[in-house]
C-alpha cells in the first residue's frame, strides 16, 4: 500500500538563493544521485541563455582567447573523484553560535568530474611574467554587503594552485554533462580546496597581477578569529581534517545489542590516514576499519566499527580522524566569526533501551 | 534554465519507521499541499490488505458491531479544520537535552478533516453503566522497549473526551480519501489534543471498564519531570500554548531596513488572544497582528509583525501566545525526560548588515 516514497529529502535552509543540505546520515557510497547533491548558491540562478558555453581566458597572457564547450572537449582530459565541501559546512555546531546559514554536516557531495586541466589552457594562453593570481568569474551575480553595485560571483586561486595538474575546468559530472544547479556547462574544480573555489558557471578566467579584492574573497571566506575585529585574519582555502558519524544518529534511543557504527572522514592536506573512536569521553581510543580506494587520492574515506553496546545507559561516542600531513581533529573547533571550517572531533550522545 | 525545482523538502529525521519533518519556516496558509504533512510513525507502514475499512467498535458496550467505509460515509457528518501538533515537537530545544526524534518545529500540520462524531458511533453501541475509557487500536504493529511481543500501535481517551462532539472517526482530509501515510481508510480526530491521540489506520473501538495500560499510554506519551526516576509523571493530553516565527530564521543575516516578521500560534487549550514580541530580552513586549478565522476554532493563528531594524547589530527577537484560558508561553520549557510539550518562549537571533 505504501508509495514507495521512503526516502530521504535535502534539508531546506532557504530558497531565494537555494541552499539546500544532503542528509548526509542516510548515504553511503562514492556517488550520488543528483538529487542528493547539496545546493549552495549566492545568488539566484542565472540567466545562461547569453554566451552560454563560452570561456573567455584573458587578462594577464600573452593571447587571450575564448573557447567554446565543445572545443574543450576536444582536449586531452582528466577524470577524478573528489569530494565538495562547503565551507560552512557544520555552521551550526559552532559554539558561540554564529550567524550565516546553519549548515550541519550535509553541505559536502562527492562525484567523479572530468574536464581540461587548467594548466593546459593557460599553456595556450601563456602569462605575462607578472601574472600573480588568476581569477574565476560565475555567471551568477546579486548584492552583497558593502558593495554597492550587483556583483558577479568571483573568486581568485594563487598561480601554484591554478597550476596545480588536477585543478580543472571540468563539463562532466559523473559522466553526464554537468546540471544547470551545479554550474552547467562549465565549473572549475579545485581538488582539496573548500567548494567556495570551485566556481560554477564558470565564464571568464583573468589572469591578474595584483591580489584580488572581491568579497568573496577579502569579506567573506575569511577567518576572522576575532569576534568584533578583523584582527588575525586569513583566508579561507584548504579543507580541514574531519570526520562525521552517519549512524547512529545523535540523541537517538538504540536496542540493546550489535550495532554498526558508520561514518566519513576527509582532508584536503593529506590522506587520512586513521579515524579513531572513543566511548569514554576522550581518554582511550581504538582505531575504526576504512574502506579506502587508493587510486582515488581526493576521494573521501568510509568507515566502520562494530560495537556492542555494554548495558542501558547513555554512551558519548567520538571520532577523529588523522592525516597523512600530521593533522588531526582538535578538541574544539577554530572559533571564527562567519563560521568557516568547522572540524572539531566529532560527538553524537545515544540512549540505549 | 531553471528545472523549476526550487521548492523546500521534507526535512528527514529517519526512514525505518519513516519520521520526516516540514520545513515549516517556508509555508503559510491553513491547508498545504500533502507533500508537507509531517510524517511521524513508531512502527513500518502497515499492510491493509486485510480488514481494510472494516471498524469494530465493540467492548464495554451494549452492542459490538462492525461498520465498512461505505456506510461511515452515508452517516451524518462533521468537516473541521484541526492543526496536529506532535507531542515530541520541538524536542530538539530542550535543554538538558533528551533522546528521542530530535524533531524542530515542523512536526506540525493542519487541514480540514471530514467525519463522523464518535459519539454518534458509540450512540449505536450503547455503553455498559461501567464504560471508563475508550481504547482506540490502528493496524501498525511492531516491536517497542519493554514489550517482550509486537503491539499495535494503541491509545485511549476518558469518556468525557471521547464523547466530544468535535471528537471523530475521520474518512477524507481536505476532501479527499486520507493518504495512505496518514492513516487511510479512517484515523481518529482528536481536536486540541496533541497528535498521539489521532490513531492512523483506525481498526478496532474497545470500550473499556478499567484504565487502559498500554506502552503508547503509560510508558511513552507520559511527562517524566525527573531524569531519573517516574515520579511527578503526568499523562500528555492538551496542546499546550505556543508560538513559533517562521521568518527570518534563526541565526540569519539580514539586510538593513524592513522586514515583515511572521509565524504561528497555537492552543489546545482555548483561543490565541494574543502574541507578543520582543526585542530587548523581555523587558517590554508588543502586540503583533493576528489574521484569525472566528469560525476555525482549533486552526492556528496566522500573525506577523512589521519591523524596521533600528540599524546595525545583533538582535534577539521572542515570541510569546496567550489563550482564552489564561495560558501563556513560559521563559524556560517545562523540561520532561522524554522531550514533550515543548512550548518555551520562541527566540531567535538575527544579524542586520
Amino acid at each position: 500500500m505504501s508509495d514507495g516514497r521512503v526516502r530521504p529529502y535535502f534539508t531546506t535552509r532557504g530558497l531565494i538563493p537555494e541552499n539546500q543540505e544532503t542528509p548526509i546520515h542516510f548515504l553511503r557510497g562514492s556517488i550520488f544521485d543528483k538529487g542528493y547533491w547539496f545546493l549552495r548558491n549566492h545568488f539566484q540562478y542565472p540567466d545562461l541563455t547569453i554566451n552560454s558555453g563560452n570561456l573567455l581566458i584573458t587578462g594577464a597572457v600573452k593571447k587571450a582567447f575564448i573557447i567554446k564547450l565543445e572545443q574543450l572537449k576536444t582536449l586531452p582530459s582528466k577524470t577524478i573523484t573528489v569530494p565538495l565541501i562547503c565551507a560552512g559546512n557544520q555552521r551550526a555546531e559552532f559554539r558561540p553560535k554564529v550567524y550565516g546559514e546553519q549548515w550541519e554536516e550535509g553541505a559536502v557531495s562527492q562525484g567523479v568530474w572530468t574536464g581540461v586541466p587548467l594548466k593546459d589552457l593557460l599553456g595556450v594562453s601563456g602569462l605575462e611574467e607578472n601574472a600573480l593570481e588568476v581569477v574565476f568569474t560565475g555567471a551568477d551575480r546579486g548584492t552583497t554587503p558593502n558593495v554597492d553595485e550587483a556583483v558577479l560571483y568571483e573568486r581568485s586561486l594563487p598561480m601554484n594552485k591554478a597550476l596545480h595538474p588536477d585543478t580543472m575546468v571540468a563539463y562532466e559530472y559523473n559522466g553526464q554533462p554537468i546540471p544547470f544547479k551545479h554550474g552547467y556547462p562549465l565549473r572549475l574544480i579545485v581538488p582539496n580546496w573548500y567548494g567556495m573555489a570551485s566556481v560554477k558557471w564558470l565564464q571568464k578566467i583573468t589572469v591578474v597581477a595584483q591580489p584580488y579584492e572581491g568579497p568573496f574573497q577579502t569579506d567573506d571566506y575569511v577567518y576572522y578569529p576575532d569576534p568584533h575585529t578583523d584582527e588575525g585574519k586569513s583566508p579561507v582555502t584548504t579543507i580541514r581534517v574531519n570526520s562525521i558519524i552517519q549512524q547512529p544518529l545523535d540523541h537517538s534511543i538504540i536496542d540493546e545489542g550489535a550495532h554498526v557504527i558508520v561514518g566519513l572522514a576527509w582532508s584536503g592536506e593529506g590522506q587520512i590516514e586513521e579515524v579513531e573512536i572513543s566511548f569514554d569521553k576522550g581518554n582511550t581510543w581504538e582505531a575504526v576499519t576504512l574502506a579506502q580506494d587508493q587510486t582515488k587520492r581526493y576521494a573521501w574515506t568510509e568507515w566502520q566499527y562494530n560495537w556492542t553496546t555494554p548495558g542501558k545507559g547513555t554512551f558519548t561516542i567520538q571520532t577523529r580522524a588523522k592525516d597523512s600531513d600530521g593533522n588531526v581533529q582538535p578538541e574544539r573547533e577554530y572559533w571564527n566569526r562567519k563560521g568557516y571550517g568547522y572540524n572539531a572531533i566529532y560527538r553524537i550522545n545515544v540512549k540505549v533501551e
